[in-house]
């Protein structure tokens, strides 16, 4: 618990699993006194106040924004930037801007969004996204410390305060969470790759065998492999149909290496070539077994 | 427990994980009243004899074929391949055959290599595999109740006697798995679309990624959903390089089904065509949804 409030008003716009849970989190660490949602749907703002995750709540962003110590936008990648064309505006009315973060996934399109309507990049807003999730979506899903122990990775660009970036890295290190730098293209890269281009395979193994003559087979003799290959192709379709426009220029990056690779197994298995299978299938078990120790020594 | 054991002598040729757990599983159920293994390394058999998984073991192939009542080849695809050319040659000097059956991932090679061997099926071979598997290998992992609610897919082919293939299927039944027949071009297709081409996107991905310039940080990112996605790429690369190899046809078939749809998400991407990546990923959804549907009721 910090020793007295950072900010005295953080708040909240979409009062989901991720701001739920940072509000949460917030709360306990003591790093704000008050936490305010806004959103368009009154039963979920309604929830977080019964809940006790959130002390008020409005329907009224420019009431919203006025209050903000602390303005989390805490939505998926389209919808904050629509909500970022609407609040950098807003911002000139007020005697103090908040300091602005975000939650989404893809950062480029976002701080695209911002220097447009901006004109450059606006001081206060610093791009963040924290590298958590759940099963469970929704504000009753929302938990204190779903951050401990995950990664926050925060890319400030030229133009950002220090102080600002600063005082959302403070938010986040109360959270538990560990908080790193990256540039923002490096972050949708990495975020393509080890994220979005999965997403996109999963959905496309799935929609393919789905569409096949033996799909009752298919599903029927499918093991363990299978299903946790296929697992993230049951996540939402509208989210990760806008974080695949949002990203996507690293995306179409990530998808063609990927297909590049798949292009020389194939010619592997065509030609019989064990050397070659066997040689990538060793580095890429190599590679694997690597990451498990790195999962392995992460949740010491 | 049977009544009365079903076969005298069980030899088990290869006696690692699959071979071991057969072998315990047939005791328990008492199918059979004696357990042989028969393999190169000799460690491996001593230590299976110590842990109780067979009663002794013989280190010379013709003397293991001529004490077989059944005959099980448990080793990978292409191993397994081998021993049938040495054995199918060798029935011609014992007075009965034994039955014969195997356990391996493709099914059509192997019966190529017995019509190719025998002239035609041998009647007393019967192709099986067991959908079953575990993180661990080897006899010291050996499970009598490996195959319990696991799904064993007998491929019976013109030829094969009907007596040779209701006792494969008594044996796998009394190890109280489900048994299920299809044809080889099928059972082939099925797994090259479930298992074998999702293994080698595994591995493509990860070996892609791996030799990326920014591998470093996409290890140290990558969250939940790649550990599920990446995890069959820590496979056995000799395993999956022969089964590659042994159902290359109907994997290639896999690939380039895969590979269309890939591109047609790619286009999507490209053109920003949020509609078809809407619908793609909805029907990728129910259909994973469905599949989570219905392993749930089997593991009722």
């Amino acid at each position: 618990m910090l020793e007295k409030p950072a900010v005295e008003n953080v708040v909240i716009l979409g009062l989901g699993l991720i701001g739920g849970s940072l509000a949460r989190a917030l709360r306990k660490s003591g790093f704000a006194s008050r936490f305010i949602g806004y959103g368009h749907r009154e039963g979920s703002l309604k929830r977080g106040l019964e809940l006790g995750v959130i002390d008020e709540y409005s329907l009224d962003l420019d009431e919203a924004v006025s209050r903000a110590d602390m303005l989390v936008i805490a939505t998926p990648t389209l919808v904050a930037s629509s909500l970022l064309e609407q609040i950098l505006p807003r911002l000139k009315n007020l005697p103090h801007s908040p300091i602005i973060t975000d939650v989404a996934s893809v950062k480029g399109s976002l701080r695209d969004t911002a220097v447009r309507v901006h004109g450059s990049m606006p001081p206060n807003f610093v791009l963040g996204h924290p590298i958590a999730g759940s099963e469970n979506s929704g504000v009753d899903a929302a938990d204190e410390n779903l951050f401990v122990h995950n990664r926050v990775i925060l890319t400030p660009v030229e133009g950002n305060s220090n102080t600002a970036v600063e005082l959302v890295r403070q938010m986040w290190l109360s959270t538990g969470a560990e908080v790193v730098d990256m540039g923002v293209d490096e972050h949708d890269a990495v975020l393509a790759a080890t994220s979005h281009l999965p997403h996109l395979l999963a959905y496309a193994l799935v929609d393919a065998l789905a569409q096949s003559d033996a799909s009752d087979d298919i599903f029927r003799f499918a093991a363990g492999g299978f299903r946790d290959f296929t697992r993230i192709a049951s996540s939402d379709p509208v989210m990760w149909r806008d974080i695949s426009i949002a990203n996507k220029s690293a995306l179409l990056q990530a998808i063609d290496l990927f297909s590049a690779q798949l292009g020389s197994l194939r010619s592997a298995v065509e030609s019989e070539d064990a050397d070659a299978l066997y040689e990538t299938f060793s580095r890429a078990k190599a590679a694997r077994d690597q990451f498990s120790a790195i999962l392995a020594a992460r949740s010491d």
